[in-house]
C-alpha cells in the first residue's frame, strides 16, 4: 500500500510521525507493507516552493491509495500572497473529495470534560456528513476597492452524491438522517432540500429522514447531542456545525476525519489546526491523527480488522488515563503515540 | 409615542398583547402616551392578503417611532409560494435595519438549567452586533432545473456602519470588540477583517479589537463564553452563532433582539420562534418580548429609566422563580405578565 504522508505545518509533522508509527505496527502485526512517502503542503510548502500545492505533491496524493495529513496554517503565513489553506482546498478538490466524515463518540471516561453537562452528552454517537468541494468555498470571488462577493453554488449531481454516502452510512447505523440547511433564505438550500428529499423517497425509502435549519441546528446540537445519527449538510455549515459539534468530546485532541471521494484515494486528517503555540514541544495529542490513520484503514485500504484493533487499543489508552496534557494527563505526544502501540501489542 | 405592533404566527399575538400590557403601565407609571397600532405581517398576511408583507404594514412601520415584532412562521405555510419570513426579511431592508443586537446575561438564577456546566456559563455578559440588511441574504439568486446559486455581497459602506455600532457599544462595555469572519476562505470575510481593522485604528484605538474565524468561534462560544463581551459579524454567520449563543442561559423564551437602522424607527422582537405547537395556549414566555420592550424603549424612545424598570422587574420575578413552564415553572403567558407588572409597580 502506497501512503502520502502530508505532515504539513505546527504540530503537524510531529503527529503525522505518531500516526505513521502506528501504521508500521499495524503493518507488522498483520503482514502488510505500507510504503510511505513525504509531501509538501501548507506553509511549508510555500516557505520551500512558493506555492501551497506543489505539482509534485498533487500527482502522489492523486496516484495514491490514501492521504494522512497532520495540519496547515499558521500566523507567520497571515498576509501573505500565498495562503497555506489553499493548500487544503485545492487538495480536496484535486482528489475529487466531495464528502467529509467527522464521526464523534463522546467516550465515558472523557464525558466530565465536556463543557456540556454529562447527562446531556454521555452517550453521543453521531456522524457529519460534509459537503466538501461545492458551495461558496469554491465558488466565483470578486473584489473591487469597495465591494467583494463570493458565489454560493451548487448542482444536483454534487448534492446526490454525498446525500447518497449519507443515507449509506445510516444504513449501517441507527437509520437516521438530518439534512441542515437554510431554505428560509438560500435557493442552494431550497435546492438541496429538493434533492435530498427525492433521494430519499426514490433509494432510501427505509431511512428516517428530517430537515433542520442551520440556526435552529447550531442549538439543538447543544440542547440535545444525544438525537443525532448522521447529520448531512453543505460545506460552509458543515464547517461551522462540525468545529461546534467537536466540543462536546471534552477534546478537540481526540478526533478524526475522512475525506472520500468516488472511489479513489481518501485523505484522512485530524481536525485539530496548526496550534504553533505548542508545535516542536512534545506536547500535541497524537490521538486525532491515530484515529485518523485507523480510518485511513477502514475507508481506503479496507481493513477493517486493523483499524478496529487502532480504536481499540485508544480507547484502553483513554480508560487508562495515559494521555496528554490537553487531557489532564502527563504524557507527551511520544509517549501517548508509545501507550498506543503497546496496547496495540 | 406611536408604536406598530406586527403579532405575527404562532405565540407572536398573545406575546405581543403581554408587552403591549407591560407597556401600558409603564406609560402610565411615568406618565408617556404609547399609541398602538397593529398590523399584519407573515403567516397571518398572508392568509389575509397573500403578501407577507403588505404595502399597510411596511408604510405604518416607516413611519412609526418603534416596531414590536411577535414571531412569524409555522409548518401551516410550507411549500406556499410565499414565505412568512419574507415578511420579516423585507420588513428589515425597508426600514434599513443593518444592525441587529443581541444582549446575553446569564442569570445567576437559572445557569443551572443551561447546558452547559454552571462554572462555563455563570457570569457570561456579552451581546453579538449582527449584520442584518446585506450577505448572502439578500444577494440575487438563480436556480434552473439542475443548479442553483446565493450571492454573498458587502460593500464597505455596509460594513462601516455595522462596525462602528459594534465599536460604540464596546466603549460603553468592557470594551472589547470580536469580530467574527471566514477569512481564510471567503473574498467577503477580507474586506469585513480590512475595513474592520481599519474603523478600529481610524475611530477606536482605544478599544481592544480581535478577529475570529467563525468555525473556531463556534467552538469558543461553548468553551469559554465569559471572555466575549461585543461579538460583531455579517448576517448568515450572526444567524448561526446567536442561536448558538442563545441556549446558554437556559432558555431561548428569555431573549431580547433590538434591529436598528440609521437614526429611524427600530424593531425589536424576541429571538425564539412562532412555537405552533404551543400557539394559544396560554403556555410561551412573554419574558422575551417584554425585554424586547425595553429594549424598545431604551434604544428608539430613548427612554432609559422606564427600560431599566422592566429589567429590574423582570430580574426579580425570575429571582422569585415566577416562570413558566420552559423554566420549570407553573405560571402561564398571563399570569406571568401579571407578575411582572406587579414588580414594576
Ligand atoms: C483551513 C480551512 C480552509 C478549513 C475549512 O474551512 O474547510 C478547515 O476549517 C477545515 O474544516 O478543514
Ligand atoms: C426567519 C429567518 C429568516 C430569520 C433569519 O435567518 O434572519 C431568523 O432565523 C432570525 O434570526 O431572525
Amino acid at each position: 500500500y502506497n501512503i502520502v504522508l502530508l505532515p504539513g505545518d505546527g504540530v503537524g509533522p510531529e503527529v503525522t510521525r505518531a500516526a505513521r508509527d502506528i501504521l508500521r505496527v499495524i503493518g507488522d502485526f498483520y503482514g502488510h507493507h505500507f510504503e510511505f512517502s513525504e509531501h509538501l503542503i501548507g506553509g511549508a510548502a510555500i516557505d520551500a516552493t512558493g506555492e501551497p500545492l506543489p505539482e509534485a505533491t498533487r500527482a502522489a496524493c492523486v496516484a495514491s491509495d490514501a492521504v494522512l495529513l497532520g495540519a496547515v496554517g499558521g500566523p507567520k503565513w497571515d498576509g501573505g500572497k500565498a495562503r497555506p489553506e489553499q493548500g487544503l482546498l485545492a487538495i480536496r478538490k484535486a482528489m475529487g473529495l466531495f464528502a467529509n466524515l467527522r464521526p464523534l463518540q463522546v467516550s465515558p471516561v472523557l464525558a466530565h470534560r465536556s463543557p456540556l453537562k454529562k447527562e446531556i452528552v454521555e452517550g453521543v454517537d453521531l456522524i457529519v456528513f460534509r459537503e466538501l468541494t461545492g458551495g461558496v468555498y469554491f465558488g466565483e470571488k470578486t473584489r473591487t476597492a469597495d465591494r467583494a462577493t463570493d458565489l454560493c453554488e451548487y448542482t444536483v449531481p454534487e448534492i446526490e452524491r454525498v446525500a447518497r454516502a449519507a443515507f449509506q452510512t445510516a444504513q449501517q447505523r441507527r437509520g437516521k438522517v438530518t439534512s441542515v440547511d437554510k431554505a428560509n433564505v438560500m435557493e442552494t438550500s431550497r435546492l438541496w432540500r429538493e434533492v435530498v428529499t427525492r433521494i430519499h423517497a426514490e433509494e432510501f425509502p427505509d431511512i428516517t429522514l428530517e430537515h433542520a435549519l442551520v440556526d435552529s441546528m447550531a442549538m439543538h446540537l447543544i440542547r440535545k447531542p444525544r438525537e443525532y445519527d448522521v447529520i448531512l449538510t453543505e460545506n460552509m455549515f458543515g464547517d461551522i456545525l462540525s468545529d461546534e459539534i467537536s466540543v462536546l468530546g471534552g477534546s478537540i485532541g481526540l478526533l478524526p476525519s475522512a475525506s472520500l471521494g468516488a472511489g479513489g484515494p481518501g485523505l484522512f486528517e485530524p481536525i485539530h489546526g496548526s496550534a504553533p503555540d505548542i508545535a516542536g514541544q512534545d506536547l500535541a495529542n497524537p490521538v486525532g491523527i491515530i484515529l485518523s490513520a485507523a480510518l485511513l484503514l477502514r475507508h481506503s485500504l479496507k481493513l477493517e480488522d486493523e483499524a478496529d484493533s487502532i480504536e481499540a487499543a485508544v480507547a484502553a489508552v483513554l480508560a487508562a488515563g495515559a494521555v496528554t496534557a490537553d487531557l489532564g494527563g502527563a504524557l507527551g505526544t511520544r509517549a501517548a503515540t508509545e501507550a498506543v502501540i503497546d496496547a496495540i501489542r
